[in-house]
Order: structure tokens, then sequence, then C-alpha cells
């Protein structure tokens, strides 16, 4: 008999799981055999997306075709997104910058593609959203973990990225405020400073602003705000309640735009035109959305209160986002071992530190709250009769 | 002033542009303008979607609530597209083994990345879909495109691809057939060789079944009925009609597929949900959707029978998908400027031959015939009211 060459993934394919995705996977498969699991695991509000959205969906399916759009995507949609910059920051953004995107995965993977080639370091704080990490792995990019935590409020400051740069040179910076998992908002003038080392530096600095519009405190400043350099990565995934939609945008620089419209053309040919339509519309439906964050409010004033009183610790300063990130309570074995009993004897799916963070993820996870309150509120009580039995 | 260093693009990102996609946004300019353009430039159906699949689209808008999915996709999409290989070729996939992807854009991307390291070869016959060549260097691979034209109907043969890989060994191998852009399908017995000569020398054998579905003559033969180690993939944006749903699959060999799995948890998330759930209506649509080939038989012998009347040559055997591909009639130039000069003066939007043949792209065009046979008819006036002029 012939013995065929064995077949073997890439190198580059050996990233780590997206452990929150795999507890998906494990929680549909619990819900198909009829357990009533409540999802805590993904950063996907509860909530559908606007009935502004819903309507345009809806009218553009009584015509019925959906098409590819420009690459760019649809220019009504891309003027939408030009014109929220004058409004929610107060800062003049040319459509032609504009580029809607298949969810923000597909802005990452633009921005490292085309403002990065590999062998090339970017810092990013750790802990941190973990495609990061895999992504820059699979494009042959050195992503460079400055740790941060408690003490200096999970910042990664302009002074740590300094030292990091003097150390070895960096290619470029991705700072996302607020961050995933820990829903800290770098201040104002700690982000202005970021801006202005990585310019002065020649280092390409990405903004991660997807969780813009989910903040309780000051609003949180744009990079835009303080230089037309930064390439900013948006979504209509968190605020705008439509993570299954995927579609998202970038705000490019002009020395970056052409190349960036001529890689998307190939590798995504556009985002799904149905997405666009429906998210044209979500600009004004303000007031929905603003009532969706109220809810997340009332989760966010519950995790606070209740929490520390399960034995959870070290809590990060929520100041936006919809996640709560702590040290789980002692006793429990690593966060992997109490994410998945949680999911099967409490039914309730949370996320183990380890995607966030190499170093310590082990002993924190992350809950995301972005249920209605009354979900958010039955998962704490589920999650207290787990940790009482 | 302090004079800031230069932003430039990656050179991994120096890609060529797509140019289907630029005529794309060239047409919707003057589309813009009110200018009644007729589009023979994308590989897209004037039809809608199946009334099946837009009727599952406008159920589930009724609930509102479009989620992320598992990164492999929904699991009754992934059965649906098991049981399509029993019936369709009599052979068993196992769903374990179907991805659902972000149209066949992610499937490509999924597939170069976990099938290969930078630096591997992988052969594609020349004329051949740009975004194979683009994608491929994007991620740092060599594209070895092996020259193809009338003298062999343009089939890439076990013999030649034996010929180069002996000259220097190649890591994979990519077969679209029926092909984009010349439509011709790869024989049977001669898929089987090529397939058997992959597994013998340990390449990875891709074989892009997109156009699966729209074949006029024999039925096109799947690799995967010649062994389980082909990577196969597949769309439902040509059969089925849902370009800008952005969904196809993948069916992946047992060794990649968790790799493939945890590359796109991080690159993609998912396949937008309400595409998966439309998708899978479509598998219920085959009479809908033979109704709409049929269409696409009145426009294929129209310009079989109008487009050497008209000057153009060489047209290649149009065995299967929806495109015609030849030489342009003497005497406008080059194709890029006979495709501006038809689309501004004709008003209809054609793709020159350069993004498919970088050697003879500027002497060769695509007609792509899956609009109505009303509008290919008046299309096809409209060229020969210009070439008379």
């Amino acid at each position: 008999m012939l013995v065929l060459p064995e077949l073997r993934p890439s190198e580059r394919s050996g990233v780590a799981p997206f452990h929150a995705m795999d507890v998906l996977a494990d929680a549909n498969r619990l819900k198909a055999k009829g357990v009533p699991v409540i999802s805590l695991a993904l950063g996907q509000p509860g909530a559908p997306a606007s009935s502004h959205s819903l309507k345009a969906a809806r009218d553009m399916l009584e015509h019925g075709v959906v098409s590819y759009t420009d690459a760019m995507g649809i220019s009504p949609l891309r003027h939408k997104i030009a014109g929220h910059y004058r409004s929610a920051y107060g800062i003049v953004v040319d459509p032609a910058q504009v580029m809607v995107t298949t969810g923000s995965s597909a802005g990452f993977n633009l921005a490292f593609l085309v403002g990065f080639d590999a062998g090339a370091r970017i810092a990013i704080a750790a802990p941190g959203y973990p495609a990061y990490r895999n992504i820059m792995k699979a494009m042959g990019l050195v992503p460079v973990e400055i740790d941060t935590g408690p003490e200096d409020n999970y910042v990664l400051t302009a002074e740590r990225l300094a030292h990091e740069h003097a150390k070895q040179p960096l290619q470029g910076v991705l700072i996302a405020s607020p961050a995933n998992p820990t829903g800290t908002v770098t201040p104002r003038d700690e982000l202005e400073r970021l801006v202005q080392f990585a310019d002065r530096e020649g280092l390409l600095f990405i903004s991660d602003e997807i969780y813009h519009g989910l903040v309780y405190g000051e609003a949180a400043a744009s990079a835009l705000e303080f230089s037309d350099r930064p390439l900013v990565i948006n979504s209509f995934s968190k605020y705008y309640c439509m993570t299954g939609w995927r579609v998202g945008w970038l705000v490019l620089p002009k020395a970056l735009t052409r190349a960036t419209e001529r890689v998307a053309q190939s590798l995504y040919i556009s985002a799904p035109e149905l997405s666009q339509v429906a998210a044209q519309a979500a600009f004004d439906a303000k007031q929905e959305l603003d009532g969706v964050r109220a809810g997340y409010e009332i989760n966010r004033a519950a995790m606070i209160e209740r929490l520390p009183r399960l034995g959870f610790s070290g809590i990060a300063p929520i100041d936006g986002a919809f996640y709560t990130y702590a040290k789980l309570p002692e006793g429990y074995g690593t966060a992997s071992e109490f994410a998945r009993r949680v999911l099967h004897e409490a039914h309730v799916a949370i996320t183990p530190g380890l995607d966030f963070d190499l170093l310590h993820g082990e002993t924190t996870v992350r809950l995301s709250y972005a249920g209605s309150p009354a979900s958010i509120a039955e998962a704490l009580d589920r999650i207290a009769a787990f940790l009482r039995a």
C-alpha cells in the first residue's frame, strides 16, 4: 500500500484558540440539548439591532438583489460615518478615507497587512483582545505585549511605550480604549501622548475604538483628535448591537488608503451589502441605542456590587465597554477549569482569562454584561449558587 | 517645523488592483450621475437570491437578534452542505469537516494561511482569478502561474503540473473548474490525474468549485470524488445568486480542520448569521435557481453567436460559469483602454484581461453574462453600436 505524505497545517496557523469562541461552541452544544445556558462569554449585546436598521434591511429584502459593493463600501454609509466624526468628536474626516469593513475583524487584518511587513514589532497591552496576537502571528508579525495591571489601571502609557521602543525598535502600537477585557479607558491626555510619541518616532498608531459610545464616565477621545496619522478601527457590533451582521469601518491615513483598497478588493471583495444598508440606518437610532446602554449601566452596578461579595477580586476599572475582568475566587483551580464547571454546572458561559493574558490568565475571568438586566441578574444568581454549593 | 517620518504601506500590500472592482467603482460613479450602465464586469448574477432564502432572512429579521455564530458556522447549514455532497456527487462528507465562510474570499485566505507557510510555491493556471495571486502575495506565498491557452483548452494538466514540480518543488496546486475567466471545465479524468499527482507528491490540492451547478454540458467533478485530501472551496455567490450576502464554505481535510477553525476564530469570528440562515434555505430552491441558469444559457448562446461577428476572437470554451473570455477586436489599443471606452461611451462595464493574465491580459477582455437575457442583449447591442461608430 502506498503511504501518502502527511498533510500538516502551516506553522503560522499554530495560533492559540480564541477560548471565548470555544466556550461558545460548547455552550451551543448544550443549548442544542435543551440546557438553558446564559452566555456572558462573548462581547455580544443581547439586544437586537435598532428598529431603524431592521427596517432598512427588511425594505432592501423587498427588492431582493443583494450585491457586491465597492470594496470601500457604499457611498452613503461612508458619508454617514464621516459625519459621525463631526458630530461625536468635532473633527473633519474625508469620506474618501473611510472604508466599510466586514466587522472590525477585517479592519484588523487589513491594518496589519497594509501597515506592516513580516517581522514588524507592534506593541499591545496585556491583558488584551486575543485576536490581535493571533492575527499578528498568522501575518508574520511580532506582538510585543506590555504587561499592565491594577497598579496602572490597566493603561499602557506613553512612558512604557517609549521604554519598550528604546530596548528594541517598534514599528507600530495598537491601543484599545475602552479596552477589552478590562473596560478601561485610556485618559485623554495619555492617549494624546501615545499618539504624539508614535508620530514622532514613525510608529503606525492603530486605535481600536470599537467600544466608543459605551462609556460610563467622560467620553473616550478618538486618536484622530490629536493627529491625522492614526489608523482607526471601529465597528457596528457593540454600541450599535450588530455583531452577527459583520460590519465595521476603518478611517485610514491618506498614505495607506489606496493600498488598503487594493488589498481589500482581493481579500474581501466587499462587506455584506445588506449589513451596510442596515448600518447606515443605525446612525438615526441614537435614542434606542442609548436605551440599551442604560441597561448595561444597571448590569455594571450589579457586577460591581455582587462580584466582590462572591469572592472575585482585583476588578479592573469598568470605565466602558460591557466587561468585568476579575481574579476568580480561590480554590477552583485554573480559570479554564472554573469556566468549564460554571458552564456545565451553573449553565453560565464565561471566558477564562487565558484568552487575554498568557501570563496571568489562568487566575482571571471575563464576564460580559451585554445581556438584559434580568439575564445578568439570573446569571449572577446561578454563579452565587454554584459558589455556595 | 518638525518633519514627521513618512507613513508608507507595507511591501506586501503592493498587490495589483482587482481591475474588475475598479471598473465597478467607476461604473457606480457613473450610475450615481444617472447614467444607465449595464455591468458585465463582475461575476454577479442579476437575479436575487431565491424566494426561499429571502423568506428565511425576512423571518429571522422578525425576531431581530443577529449574532455571532460558531466559527465553523451554524450546525444545520453544515449538515445541509454535507448532504449536498451526497445528493450532488454521491460522496460522504462529515459535517465536522464543513466550515461556513464569509464568502469564498475567506475560504481562500484560510486555505492559504493554514495550508502554507511563507515562501511556499503554489501552482495556478493563467489566465485565472486575480485574487488567488493577490492574496498569495499578501500572505507571503509564491504563485507559480502556468500559462494555458486556446491550444490546451485553457486546462492545466497533470503533465504540465509534474513538469513544473520537477523544475522546482511545489507545495500546493489550485485548480478552478469551471474556471474564471474562461468558463472552462477540467475534464473528469484530468482532474483525477491532478489530484492523484498532488496526493502522491504531498502537494495540498485546493479545488475551487464555486461555479459548480453552472455547467452547460456534463456536470463538473468534485476533487473529493477522487480523494479525501483536497481542500474544497465553494460559495453561495454564483449558482445560488447570493454575492452580496458574503457566504460560502470549505470542505477541509481532517488534518487541517482544527487549525482552520482556530485561525478563523480570530480572523473572522464568524460568517454573517443572517446570510447563513438564508443560505440554508437555498438548498430547497433548486427549481428556481435552475430557472436562472436557463437564462444564462440564452445569454451564452447570444455571446457565442454575436461576439465573433463583432470582431472578438479566440473565445475560450464556455463549458460553465457565466463568462466569455476573448481577444478584443483589433484597433482599440490595450484592453484597459478598450474597457474604459466601452464603459464611458457605450455604458457597458466589462473587465480588461489584465486582471486574469499578466502576460497576455492587455489583449483580452472578460464579459460576464450573469444578467437577464434582455440586459445582455442590450449590452451586446450597445457594444455593436460602439464598434460600428
